[in-house]
């Protein structure tokens, strides 16, 4: 859709380009995250990420199926949010010297991606509850639980499995 | 700090670079909100963005205190995640024709900046702990709180106060 061009008319537009928001999210996510994992020396963190990693793959086929639903071609609108989020998370991770302290930096910027993720998915989700879709609901809560339970193992890991202690120690 | 000068050595340097991007972030949600509240048409909306205003300007007032207590000078870390979000929604905005449908999008734009803030806050209050900084901790948590109850008010105007049923009526 074309920037300034009106294209949004509807609820339905405004439902699809939310789609295509997070569909090209979730295509970045899985660009992004080899990156982090390569960066990352906690275990607990590394096999974390290498699983959402595969996770955020399935994401992206249920969101085939949520365009394929709407008779829609699977296609992701540019998202100035994520490349933000993600940009960010590149240029922490450029500064920090120590690889306990980058582990801590590596949570945070993966909890803010699941945070976006988690707002995204519980609007398109109301949004399909006002369009009265069951079939498009389902599906997107799936993605959303597993978000929701990706950014809650990211706290487990940063908080019992002592990324952030040991990153304070590192001191 | 400068990007790819590994400033970042310790947690506390961490905590301070996390402190500057959230406390940029604030800036620069209070001037995006005016443009939001001019956009929006919904009355639930524009007062509960109005007031959420005025409430970022006090965490702004304690994000300074937090510097002070850090013996740090309050200043703001180039936020590129914060200006992608806002990016986001100024696009958007600008490519939705009707004012109903326009407010369901403000309404979710205005989540995906309140969960960056519950995201970042969340994680200075995990690293606070390490640092055993109980002053920070109550002034950081003040300001979470804050965001999860605009957050929670949002939802409840998106759907209790009709603004995602007004809008797909708009259809």
């Amino acid at each position: 859709m074309g920037i300034f061009s009106k294209d949004i008319k509807t609820m339905d537009d405004l439902f699809l380009h939310g789609l295509q928001d997070i569909y090209y999210a979730e295509k970045q996510i899985t660009k992004a995250l080899p990156k982090m994992i390569k960066l990352a020396t906690n275990r607990d963190l590394t096999a974390g990420l290498s699983a959402h990693l595969k996770e955020t793959e399935g994401q992206i086929k249920r969101l085939e199926q949520v365009f394929t639903l709407l008779g829609e071609e699977a296609k992701g609108a540019h998202c100035p949010a994520i490349d933000g989020i993600i940009k960010e998370a590149d240029e922490t991770s450029g500064e920090v010297a120590d690889p306990a302290v980058l582990d801590a930096a590596i949570v945070a910027n993966c909890q803010a991606v699941e945070h976006y993720e988690i707002a995204r998915y519980g609007t398109l989700i109301a949004w399909a509850e006002e369009l009265d879709n069951d079939e498009v609901i389902s599906l997107l809560s799936a993605n959303l639980n597993e978000e929701k339970a990706a950014d809650a193992k990211l706290t487990g890991v940063a908080l019992s499995k002592g990324v952030n202690s040991i990153a304070a120690d590192a001191a």
